[in-house]
């Protein structure tokens, strides 16, 4: 494998930590130990988590209002790459990435290729309706699948079927459809007619699926529309699922709900009903902030990962949604961010794990709410770090990613490989 | 039919009123002719519009911190009826009454004979599991529908089947299930088994419904339970509603949402999806406050009724969705509060037939978000005052409801009529 | 007055609507006198309300997935006014131009002499530090005012000196502060530092102020920081404002609050504590979706209005608020949008002065809640769009703004006279 | 001191915890001290923490739905301090009682008795202007220090006088103001008229506070009002304690803010501008929930700490702010809500012991982002319940507080003890 952080360095890095680490883990195995969970079964359960990496989260988000870039950004695919192969060098977490097309279009040969090399490969490929590109036949200003137009809407289904056949190239097996069509003001649309436009244009994307490939729906409750959005909430993205076949399914991005909206019992409904595809993990305070996951609400994070844990236990194999990080890294360097969301996102998923289902179902069913609520507090609480360390460790990766990415100086080494391209920039969100 | 309120008063009050009306009318009348627009069908429209009066919101309503009754209230079900009969007389939009059990038990015969006697039909009958009652085996304090306990769900099963004999007997055709189970923490329940226990539980209802019923499922967001609420949102609500069958519909109360929630768009996926099955009118600023419909949001009120008629339009006589006010009149007179309500969801049905559709259309086909926007908002700014007043004063109701009402000082006959019981409340909001 | 839009066509055009505004008007005059209201008063009231162009908002706006350039924007501050003097000539109640640093930096003579060719004179002067502009010292990625380097406070106060300087060339009375710092994690600021750093910068700002100037503070709740935002609220615009002095006052954007709040109590509370500043009039459903006023909640503009009304009638000619627009326009023509916009205003000050304060006064007084809402709500009703129509011809403007804008075809001209720029936007909003 | 539970039957169950105890105490203390913290201040630190227990919190709470009853609940105030004494008792942290008048109203000799008897001191008193008592001379249906009436608002005044003379008698130090006063319709009250009213009566209570009293005036977004709220947010309550005097503080209920809101920054504001009196703790997801402290979102908690850790640091021993739960107890039974809560809510206050303020420090002014919230993670994730157990332990209370008291079957005995009052509750929360 091409790594691209020296592994002597990581190696170093690793042995300075070693020693505390081995006390902290065996310091927790007791403690687990007396409540009997063996800790050797969580750092390999740990171990096995896995999460996608977005190619436009290695570039530095931004607002309407500004982007204040950071040096070194990727200013290519081949340069995101780089900076994916280094998350999964050092986190050991994140072994795929997440293609948005058109910003990642080239040759799917060449890709896969440096892919390989880096030891990672291809989850969901993404489309993109909801920007104007230079060349353009049709502007999708007012709507891209839900337009009046046909010449619009054939367009943009189109660009989704010429997504799955560089997917397929890629060796990925699914597409996630969000658009952002709707209307900045009552009566701009008919709201029905969207939809029902929406289903159409979805079902000729639907019938280009290969056999093996799922697609996944994405709702988000607004912006860049701010009246209506034609895919706004679960219960529209479940019944266009429904609609189009049991390929369809629903992606729950964790920003897109309406306040104070129950997220974890969305996780549950869609499961229950057989449509729960996957995730685009991040974390918000007001809107679709798209902050670290983890950072704003940790508790809510775990009781998401309650509900799959639930999920899996009892659906078994066949439950298997999609694990991505969504964010917009304004303000922290891209690389460091992902990689210590997914190591928030892995902590959720063990926290998840150590939850004692025999007694929360025990609790449950004599109404004690108190004690059902703290049985998941008694997991939540609990400090895994040190498993999440050792899971890294043992696999190679660094025990402590960001500070050993510091170390390496890989971001000064870019600034000075990657000058700016005046005018422009690195990152699709602008 | 026995009237209340003495009709040479309704008269005297609206000959009182005749000379402005017929004024206002007439200017109306020209101003909507140099629109295209023939005020007498507006007004025969307006005739035909009608609500059903919620039994309990004839009492003063409260919060969790107090109540404070007013005076004259009903004590039971006979002089609620008697109040709903001066609202018909008086505003001659809501011709029928919404039972509420076991509130509102009684005899039926007696009951359907009362009613009759003011001109007064049975609209839905309505539930109650999200209560204790004197005397009942089982408790629903940890849940009605999905309680863990066979007990409790078969008695809330059999509540809700004695409820359909009863509205059987006073010629109602459908059942409103609204159950406030759900859970204050984390954990207290397992959020996928207790929609399974609630599916199991309605099935049961569901099979008990004579074949020209309807049982219309209501959700609310949050409020008894504060964490999770089984039935919280229109997504769970279609989706069950699915899972039950044809002669299962959704309810829209307007209070039930998460803030910022799109409800008219809500309105418009139920209709699409064939199961929108009425309405709970009222109006709110912060949760589900119960406000008089109207009272906060007049705009929104009026959405709701331009996707109403939209789909009118589209699905002709099948589409019948059932109206009711549902409110809690706290500080005003309930009787002046459900006149004056009613009114204004009357006002936003003939605003929402003043939409030109045709207009509307042309420039939603065209993208032209301004003027299609200004098309339902040239509807909606159109004072028709005259039109709801002229329909009232030609159907024998009165100009003014309210000022007739309180010349009529039919509260204060009450007050002296109905002497408080001691600790007794004479509505069921407490 | 050099008039952009031929006049000969606005007399056309008003010559074509004036037989039915006439009837319109006549009718409309007399169900007011039937309540005892005067309609020519209420007409001269309409005349003499004004509120100021933001010079950014006649560019297309965009959010931050995508802007979608309309045709014809103008590319400079010149080409600008020129725009802000078509919405001048044909809606008459936007007379001045609010100019927002650097993006409008510019001789101030020419600027001005520009302007008073249009019969447009300069409101508040907007400074700019939430952007890096090219070639600028030190970036605001981290902070403006509230910065932890004291370099980048330095140059973030000497701008808002520099503006104020050329707000005086210009006439101008007064400095807007919008500073968006803020943190995207807890922890990233110390919040009571940030807050304290920022009265340091600002008392610096104040200190520079001419004596007839007042410095208006601008409170937004999120974005561009999306955890913590240094001045958040109007609890701390109002302390803020009351640290540095009597030329402080708070500025309220009606998209910058949170969920729920309650604006009009704001802008009551403002106004009792002789700090109510000015506005940013917009609409939104969601968060600050700087949608046309009006056009989500027209009551509640109304409200703020009846708020304001209330103030003139207590405080009297010490009453003046600054009034501005400050919308996005993503979907329409900004010309278009600005108008109808800039109405709607007009509209709700008409209705609030429309309202019976004596009656209203009485209700209150006895605790007639109903009759003291279908006070407000019988004003707000009155559909006062012939007065605004009257008011507007006879100033000499359009009957329809818009139909005559789009007769005079404008923006077609321009889309040939101002070809996009390369890879540029006439706008500042991107 | 009076022990309710026997201490054998405690310290039974502690020498059962003791060898888990110490063996997770010393792990966590190893893991500690290779951070370079001292297992034994902290704990020393939980020792010294201590919060009031709300009389009305015994009871169980209700909506405005039902109250569902658990068995032997409190009758009258001498039942509330025996419960008040086990919670003391078992969890060693709250060792005064906050009283609520007339709920609580009784001989203050035998009270303050009573309570010493237990161990218990008295915390700030309540007053209760927002329901009506039997035999009152005049109602708050309209509202009561805000009232129209003077005779209202004299009524409202004294009962808050007639507080302060019973809190002195009972040692109190300071009376909690919280008036639900408000409007459910636009137009029902003058909103400025109103808070002139408030000022005014608030005043009057005020100039009767003793010289070493303080007043806390409580803010609340809605609930009972509905459309506007005279003391809504904390703007408000920090203009009125502006405008009283040194005396007058505000108290943060975490429950009544506007969704979204930040609420450690209202923390951070008031402290920074000498407000902040004090906190009543719980946990909501939707509106005013008063669910258990930390059950919903233990970060946020964490982050008021945080705030306050910061305050105490800057301000010193003159930051004394006076901490307290109010809950509603629906589902659980009080006193084990009460115990866990307040452990909770200790725990936030440990883990905030735990910021490395000097690291933090350094990260914000090198604009380190991602290490300063890391820094926060790095204490709030450190699971230190040890500390807790141990500190209770040591002070003579239960390990496990709530397995303690179910092995007691204190709740049984009370179930005999106290038989329920036909048509009664025991708590004034109905």
């Amino acid at each position: 494998m091409n790594t691209v952080i020296n592994p002597a360095l990581v190696a170093e890095h690793n042995a300075g930590e070693r020693a505390r680490l081995d006390a902290d883990y065996d310091a927790l195995a007791g403690m687990l130990q007396r409540r009997g969970v063996d800790i050797e079964a969580l750092t390999a359960q740990a171990q096995r988590f896995a999460l996608a990496i977005p190619s436009w989260g290695v570039g530095t988000g931004g607002t309407r209002f500004a982007r204040f870039p950071g040096p070194g950004e990727p200013r290519n695919v081949m340069e995101k790459l780089e900076d994916c192969a280094v998350i999964h060098q050092l986190a050991r977490v994140m072994p795929t990435v997440s293609l948005h097309f058109p910003w990642d279009a080239g040759d799917p040969a060449a890709l896969r290729q440096a892919a390989e090399g880096y030891g990672l490969g291809f989850d969901l490929v993404n489309s993109n309706t909801f920007q104007d590109q230079a060349g353009q036949a049709h502007s999708y200003k007012f709507g891209s699948l839900t337009s009046h137009s046909a010449a619009v809407r054939e367009q943009a289904v189109q660009h989704n079927i010429d997504c799955i056949a560089l997917g397929r190239a890629l060796g990925s097996k699914g597409l996630t459809v969000w658009v952002g069509d709707g209307a900045n003001f009552p009566g701009q649309h008919n709201l029905r007619g969207a939809l029902e436009r929406y289903l159409d244009s979805a079902r000729l994307i639907y019938q280009a699926l290969p056999d093996d490939w799922l697609m996944y729906i994405e709702h988000k409750l607004f912006e860049p529309a701010f009246y209506a959005t034609t895919i706004a909430d679960w219960g529209t993205s479940y019944a266009c699922a429904t609609a189009l076949g049991p390929k369809a399914k629903c992606l729950v991005d964790l920003g897109h709900h309406a306040p104070n909206t129950n997220i974890e019992m969305i996780v549950a409904r869609l499961a229950q009903f057989g449509k729960l595809g996957g995730f685009h993990f991040n974390d918000s305070k007001y809107g679709d902030d798209d902050l670290d996951a983890g950072s704003i609400d940790p508790f809510q994070l775990f009781l998401v990962f309650n509900e799959l844990a639930d999920a899996a236990q009892r659906d078994g194999a066949a439950f298997r949604p999609a694990y991505m990080l969504d964010q917009s890294h304004n303000v922290t360097d891209p690389i460091e961010s992902l990689m210590s969301s997914a190591v928030e996102v892995q902590r959720a998923y063990v926290q998840a794990a150590l939850v004692d289902r025999a007694a929360l179902r025990h609790h449950q069913e004599r109404n004690d709410a108190l004690q059902a609520a703290q049985t998941l507090k008694h997991a939540y609480r609990t400090d895994v770090g040190p498993i999440l360390t050792m899971a890294r460790v043992r696999a190679g990766a660094a025990a402590d990613p960001v500070a050993c990415y510091r170390a390496a100086a890989y971001r000064e080494q870019q600034r000075r490989a990657r000058p700016p391209r005046a005018g422009a920039s690195g990152s699709g969100i602008v």
